[in-house]
Parts: structure tokens; sequence; C-alpha cells
């Protein structure tokens, strides 16, 4: 059962760069995305919100979550699963809580209106927590924790997905890669930034392994009926963060993303939700999210916060490594990656530069990027 | 550098029970413990904590923070660490967040009174958060996340803790073992809980690794300077959840741990914090501390949630275990040990037991529990 077909060639695997890409200026990239988008029927702020996700991951090398995902977002928009034209309501439920009914839009779209919410609420109570209902996939989780950080929140977002992780033990998918993301303002530098999947890696660089015919990380993969495997080629499943012997943990986390973003919210589990690819794409997919964020003023104070950030990352910095290693906070790798596709551009794979008509893009149009 | 000497030997990791040890029935462990700490200078509200927070410990089998903690309680009671008649003051500064400043008393008190205001703060507005601060060791997370529950509330419930742990690929300890303890009402059932350190295994289950002569699972501890190792004698620090491999995920969840609990809060960062045990054993360690509540009624409602988990649950357990294993839910494990111990008695080591006057125990008492 293969439900994620894109493969996330830029996040840190330890394999050589894929030659067949293009490198697109990030301007060209989001006005190319916006037109697609709107083409595809979606409404002039779904369109912004989906852009701004898209280029979010695609800008710090999240590419399974980038602009590659515009070909499956044209697919959902057009088929009918997706509403390309949500009325998207705020229903306050508490004096910090809310409800957000996608109308089953772009995950997007409910996915920034639900954080928005809980930033205002934050701000006038300290924090604020927001549901969101009738969505759909939304990118990359980080984007809103990120968006919380810059309104100076400390920001927390998740949701859950359909079943592709074996439970601990378990010898048959279950939950979805259910994401946990973090983030946090940091005064002067860029916000500490954790999005992580809740198994150890993605299907998509299972797919990856298999294509290059390498054998798999220990304990991360299952092969039909379980057993873990380090073929990638008979990779059924995903195991939990932890492994074979400590993957009740990340089985867990996997479940900390599904009480809230389902159970809480009403909609689909994990096991019932009609897969991202494959099967059914007409249908809404009733997906469910949860948003959080806190206000810093309300606890040590914004100053104590921001002096305590910029003494807590410079301390983790000044680790020494092991073998010399460099010692990251989170987010510190993808904001280099930011600088440097800033600086030479963002690599898109040809289907999906050919599918934005950019394929033309390195014969030497005039604001052709450094190669 | 050892900072945990109390071996776990409840918790699932294959090894035999040890013999050394009394079954003590649990109204007669808590009144001696109450008791102890009378004893060591806490006042009554203090004792009432500590106790409900130590016998939830020890009933679920989390012995490492169970009874046999009621020696350095009293230690740190005695030496001035933790003042045992604290003025303990709810400071409310949103609408929906409050500080408690705990007057440096005990943690278990500062903790309890944090999730309190939480759930009062969740009933009135839908979520609650509150930070901690000049508190110290609280014991097991998962207490205070369970306390939530059973007022039908989800509960999170974190903290930091002095440096045991190496930073993904560090040389070096840095984060503490930090725990991340969720909570839900499960309707008719015991709550979902979920209490776990963010490294792999606990610094005291090396010790026992150690104390047994047999090699440590792949990817847990490190020697000095950070050469990874299953040599339990040469173990030196712990790693973070995810192994040599996806560690990064293990440490980025300590540091949400830290920036919730030391960062917000403007308390002792993990590399700052006086040891709990070795060095100054009398002066405060401002430790920090942070609580989540969300009211189940301002989302989906309460029979909309009880029936998500009840169907959620139901699901997960009902999945095929490979080799014929059982699937457990969070918690499910924890509530079936507290079941047995209820029934046979908590099992209490000598020292503990001498230390509680309870050593003549298995002698013959009238009450004394079967063995």
């Amino acid at each position: 059962m293969i439900l994620h077909i894109l493969v996330n060639l830029n996040q840190p695997c330890g394999f050589p760069p894929v030659s067949n890409r293009l490198l697109i200026p990030a301007d060209r990239l989001r006005d190319s995305l916006a037109s697609a988008l709107a083409a595809s029927g979606a409404c002039p702020t779904s369109v912004e919100a989906a852009v701004r996700a898209l280029m979010h991951a695609s800008r710090l090398g999240v590419d399974s979550h980038g602009a590659r995902l515009v070909m499956h977002y044209d697919r959902v928009l057009r088929s009918g699963r997706v509403n390309g034209q949500p009325q998207i309501r705020v229903k306050h439920t508490g004096t910090s809580t809310a409800v957000v009914d996608g109308d089953d839009g772009l995950g997007h779209h409910v996915a920034y209106a639900a954080m928005t919410e809980a930033i205002a609420i934050a701000r006038e109570t300290g924090v604020g927590a927001v549901g969101a209902i009738r969505s759909s996939h939304y990118g990359a989780a980080g984007a809103y924790a990120l968006a919380a950080a810059e309104a100076g929140m400390i920001g927390f977002a998740t949701t859950n997905a359909d079943s592709v992780v074996a439970p601990f033990d378990g010898a048959k998918s279950f939950h979805g890669t259910n994401p946990l993301a973090f983030a946090a303002p940091s005064g002067d530098e860029k916000p500490w930034l954790l999005d992580m999947a809740t198994s150890s890696i993605p299907m998509n660089r299972v797919l990856l392994y298999r294509t290059l015919g390498t054998t798999l990380p220990e304990g991360v993969a299952a092969a039909a009926g379980g057993t873990v495997t380090r073929d990638a080629a008979a990779a059924e499943m995903l195991l939990p963060l932890g492994g074979s012997d400590f993957g009740f943990k990340g089985a867990a986390l996997a479940g900390v993303a599904t009480v809230l973003s389902a159970v809480l919210q009403g909609t689909a589990l994990d096991h019932d939700m009609i897969p991202m690819i494959g099967g059914d794409m007409s249908s809404p997919r009733n997906m469910g999210h949860f948003f959080l964020a806190i206000d810093p003023a309300r606890f040590g104070g914004r100053e104590v916060f921001a002096a305590g950030m910029a003494a807590y990352l410079a301390a983790l910095r000044a680790v020494p490594g092991r073998d010399g290693a460099e010692i990251l906070a989170p987010g510190d790798r993808e904001w280099r990656v930011e600088a440097e596709r800033l600086r030479d551009g963002i690599p898109i794979d040809l289907t999906t530069a050919e599918f934005l008509g950019l394929s033309a893009y390195s014969a030497g149009e005039p604001e052709a990027p450094r190669r």
C-alpha cells in the first residue's frame, strides 16, 4: 500500500542531489503556483493560503510538502474532493476556544484561518485553542506553528492523517505519519521550529531507498504481516519513532495527534479516513486539525522569553559534537536551506515544472538563476 | 555522572522481578509515606500532594518515581532545598493563564495546585495554561495529566530536568530526561495516559543493566566523549528518543519541555539546574513546569469525545499483532499493573521499607498480603 508517491529529495538523508531538477527563483515559483491553483478553481484566499504553505515547505527544504503537491491539489479541486470556494466559518465555543468549519476547502486555507484565530484569542486571554473540522490535506504542519511564532506566540499545530504506520508490535498500519509542529519566537533570530512526523521516516523516503536499491535504516519499516525489514522493496508500512525497541513512544505521540485532531473534533480517525492518494478521490475526507497559541507575555514576559531563548539556543549550539559534528537547534538546518534557496533558486522536479509551465526555465530565460 | 540512583524494576524491560522486595498493601504504604513526609517537615497539604503523586507512580508501576523517592524528599526537606511550609501563590496573568509561585515547596504540591488552576480555567474558558516557578522535583508528570483527565479534561504536563541526555550528535549531556505527559478521559474506561521521557530509556535503566552485567539496547546511551555504547558500565549519558539515526526528534521534544517549562517561565535551564542528586543539596533549584487543560465540551462535545475515544481505542487494540503480540493503548499496561498491585500489594525495596518502618512487613503482620 503506497500512499505517498512524492519523493522528498531534500531532507537530510545522505543522498546526493538528483540532477533532473530545475532551480526556480522563489518569486517566480510563487506566481506560478498561484496561477495554477486559480486555474484549478480555488478562490483568491484559498490560493493565497495554499501558496504560502507550499512556499514555506519549498523554501525550507521540506519538498515532500512543497510545490510538487500542486498537481495533487489541482486534481482534488477538479474532482470535487476539495471545495475551491469554501465558506469558512469560525464558531467561538468558549472565551479561549473556537472551531473552524472548513467547508471542505483546501486545508491550508482552513489551517491559517484557525491559527489566525488562535493567535487573536491568545493575544486577548493568554492562550487560544482552535480546532478545525471538514478540512483537507494542509501540507506542512510547521507552516502554521511558524505563523504563531511570527506573531510573537509559541505555536503548536497537529493533524492526523490516513493509516500508514503500524502501532508498536503491530502487523498492520493504523496511525498516519501524524506530525507534531512547535515554533517559538527567538528574539532577533529566526524562530525555533520543530516539524516532525511521529514515524521515524516518511513513506516517500522508503520509496527513495527502493528506487536507489539501498538498505533501510534499522527499525523504520515493516513488510506485510508486520515483520521488521531493511529491504525497501518489501516495506509496506512504517514503524513509529523509537523503532523496534521504543516505538511505543512514537505510537503514543501519533495518538496525541489523533486525539487532538480527530477525536476532540469529531472528524475522521486515521484508519477510517479516505486515503490521500488512491481510491476515492472525489469525496471530502472530513479531516480535523488542532492549533494552539500561547502568549509569552502572560508568563515570564516577552523580554524574559526572548533572553531565555537566546541563552538556551546558544548553550545548545555550543555543546561539543561527537567526532566534531555541529550541534543544530530545531529549525537551524531549515533556515540555512531557505537562505541557499532564496539565493540559488528552489529545486523543482521536471514533472512539476512542466505542470507549472516552467519546464523551459533552465533553457536560458533572462531571470534564470545560477546553477 | 550518575544522577538517578533509584532502579526502576517494574517497567517492561524483560527482566525478572527482583526477590528482595516486600509487597505492601496500598493503604498501608500511603499512610507510611504520609507519616514520613510529615516527620520530614512537610505541611499537611504538601504531604497530601506528595503522597498522591508517589502513590500514583507506585500503583501504576512507575517505581523510579514512586515510594522510594520518599528518602530523597526527606533529605531535601531537612537540608533546606525544599520548603516544607510553602506559601503557594496563584497569580492570574490572563483570562486563561496563570503562574503558580511554588515558594520552593515540594513539586507535587506546586504541580497539583497548577493543574487544579488549569482545570478551573478550562472549565470557564475552554482551555487553561498554567506555568509554575520556584518549584522542585515533582515526580511523575503523568500524575498531573491524569488529574485533568479525571476532571473530564485533556491534560498535558511537562517539566525540564537537570542534564543527563546528549543532544543529537552531541558529546556531552545537555537536556534532562524531560517528560511529556498527556491524558484524556475515555468514557467508562480508565483514562488514556501517556507519560514518556524524551530519552529512549531512563538513567536508572542503564544502572540496572550495569548491575546485571547485560548489554544495552542499540542507540540509547553514550560513553565519555559521546561515543555510542552498548556497554552499561561505560555509559555516561543517555541519547534522545530516536537513537543514533533519528535522535534529532527526541532532542527536539526535550526542547519542547525546556521551552515551555523553563524559557517561558524564566526558571532554570536544564544545563544550569542544580542536579537532583549530587552536589549542592541545600539550595532551591528554581524548577519550572507547564500545565495545560482542554475541555472537550468546547470542541466536538463531551459525548462525541467519549464515543470517539472508545472507537479509537477499540480499533487500536484490535490491530493484529506481530507474532501474536497484543496491541496496547497508552496506559493499558499501567492500569493492569495498578489492578495487580491493588490486589497483591506494592513492591517496595528493603531500604525504602526500612525507612518507612515497614521492614518487618513480610514477617507475618495480620494484614500481610499474599506473596
